[in-house]
């Protein structure tokens, strides 16, 4: 049998060998991986999902398992716009859609707003999966460069009124890759250009509740209004193994053909767990379990700082995030990450290296580290085998 | 601001008010509906779905809740290919993949085969979301007509020669909306023209397990090998608002494709609701819990027709399922199901018309008859108002 793919599965794979190389060394266990980008248990509340589990199923056990309506559960959907609410924002649950994770978000507003050719803005480097699913509708990405406040502004500019992209996605918070997060003067500045545009600001904010030091920055919804989509997550709050995430879309008629599209690709999201989220934000305070997971991973971002300023030659530069579960390192130049890579794979360390982040550099001499999943003994082992790595690809150089 | 759309979401929107009509009827609690398609509670085993959630989550509470492998849990995955085993299928676990419901499959191969003005074949009349999943990649879609026995292997053979489709999208057991079930006959030809060609035979499968009457046939991929590809999900057995369903992929590339274009469009489908589910298989005897199901099915579809050949005019037909969730009505010539929907709703009634099930045909006088959720009262005073404006129609023609 002779078959026939569609044209999108058969151009390029975007990275597709990369990412799978990601995910392999991640998943060994004679590895210290800095590669991945999974939560730590500790944000995992099992116990409390157990109880709230009990009693979806005790108390509302036969709705809980029926089929539902699309836009997902409305007390969900309402703990979501107060959420919002308490950050200034005017949502409410209406303008919520329940999605398979906010990854699912990212199909939505490709398959709603995307034609083969169409120009779109994104951050350079950015969330590798992101990457990939707007490739399957392959549009023309005009990368964004990042500077240490955020998106660089001259570039988006530019690039509005040369090309008039239908969207801009960006990560303002703790961004992945590099953890940056923009400044006030960035969103102020980026604001005035989206929303004299026809431009939609895609924010996807996976990390924006994992701020362990500095000020909350006003949120870009709030300066751009019905311009900004947002996407949200709970899979670094409460559980990843879930796949429940959120659209958050005030402009009624993208919201409708959303919603449309949705019920269509697979009627709605897990109904069960919405259920039990639900109950689990009604029991808990979700603030105190944030606290938790933020006191752990600001211990751990910087004792890897503490580990990378005694063991990397000065040479090498890296992100301090403020949040969030990446730091971003950049190799003294004529260093290539993927040779470090390599190097240190053979020595039983695993990164991101920073490659697949970006639409068009190979090559390149950053890479991604993830502090939230390693114990410090791993941290301390795999830093001093990196910087070693680095120290004598200075001298080989 | 101006929203610049995708073609796709500003072709035609398939039939989408006639589908938002039916939820609605089946949602007002006043109505008599037999408009949806909702498995009867009685098939949602809340109890023993509790115990399989509290073992998880002690045993396996931070596996069950973190990121997992995109083609799905592999006791679960180990479950589905033994069922497939004993149906005499030659099934591996490695050639199933965890799906967001059965729906999803829809849209992954609708994403991996078809291009726009691809031609693919349908059952004419089919189910109505997968008409308008596919719709949204703007296929040529191929309508093949029903016959008592199934497909019309005529015109299949005709289609395949004159246009090779990519693939045939069918439910060849208890058919949505018919009720019809393929028979030996057609499935032996249809399993020649098919394999014989570079067309790949879609067979969606939701209600296999809900036989009540009538023998088993074989299945069209016992005779059909690699060029059937096999949709099916727990959506009818165990619970709907979980959102687990599978693909049953023997040929590895087109396998591969599928598992690619998975990965990035939600990473992996629930997993906390995976380990939950195949818990529950090990601690419970499915057929058990599936012969409840039936005995009740059988039950309703049975009191439906005996009370449709006690109220219904004699002139108007109905398929006598042997499984499933569906019968279809044919109204003499020269009626519309569309006129009997509106007088029935007038008097809180509803049920499907025909119409959206077809790729074209409108103003059709079948309509599909939902039996698995309403009790016995609700179902002798609903088919008696339908026959009372039957007869009215008729005497008015």
């Amino acid at each position: 049998m002779n078959i026939r793919f569609s044209q999108r599965m058969v151009r390029e794979d975007f990275q597709g060998d990369f990412m799978k190389l990601i995910m392999k060394a991640g998943a060994s266990p004679d590895i210290i991986s800095f590669a991945g980008g999974l939560p730590n248990p500790i944000s995992f509340p099992v116990e409390a999902i157990q109880k709230a589990t009990d009693k979806v199923l005790k108390e509302h056990g036969v709705q809980a398992l029926q089929y539902s309506a699309v836009q997902g559960y409305p007390p969900l959907r309402e703990f979501i716009a107060k959420r919002y609410q308490q950050q200034g924002l005017d949502i409410t649950a209406d303008q919520i859609l329940i999605t398979t994770g906010s990854q699912q978000g990212l199909e939505i507003m490709g398959a709603v707003m995307l034609d083969e050719g169409d120009y779109i803005m994104m951050e350079n480097p950015s969330y590798l999966a992101a990457l990939q699913l707007f490739h399957f509708y392959n549009p023309k990405v005009l990368p964004v460069d990042l500077t240490e406040e955020g998106a660089d502004c001259d570039q988006v500019e530019e690039l509005i009124e040369k090309y008039q992209p239908k969207f801009f996605y960006a990560i303002p918070n703790f961004q992945n890759p590099t953890g940056l997060t923009y400044s006030e003067k960035v969103r102020h500045k980026l604001a005035n250009l989206i929303k004299n545009s026809d431009t939609i600001f895609l924010e996807d904010n996976p990390y924006g509740d994992l701020r362990y030091s500095g000020t909350p920055k006003t949120p870009c919804k709030k300066l751009m209004g019905d311009s900004c989509v947002m996407l949200g997550t709970f899979s670094k709050t409460v559980s990843p193994g879930m796949r429940l995430g959120w659209i958050c879309c005030t402009e009624p008629v993208l919201m409708e053909k959303m919603i449309e599209y949705k019920q269509v690709i697979d009627l709605h999201s897990n109904f069960f767990c919405q259920m039990v989220l639900a109950q689990y934000f009604e029991d808990n305070k979700i603030e105190d379990h944030i606290a938790k997971i933020t006191d752990l991973y600001s211990r751990q971002a910087n004792y890897m700082m503490d580990c990378m300023r005694k063991y990397f030659p000065e040479e090498v530069e890296f992100t301090e995030p403020e949040g969030g579960m990446f730091l971003w390192v950049t190799l003294p130049e004529g260093l290539t990450a993927v040779e470090l890579s390599d190097r240190a794979v053979a020595r039983n360390v695993a990164f991101a290296a920073g490659d697949p982040f970006y639409e068009a550099e190979r090559n390149v001499r950053t890479f991604r580290m993830n502090y939230t999943n390693c114990s410090d003994e791993e941290i301390r082992t795999g830093i001093k085998i990196l910087g070693e790595e680095i120290a004598d690809m200075m001298k080989k150089k």
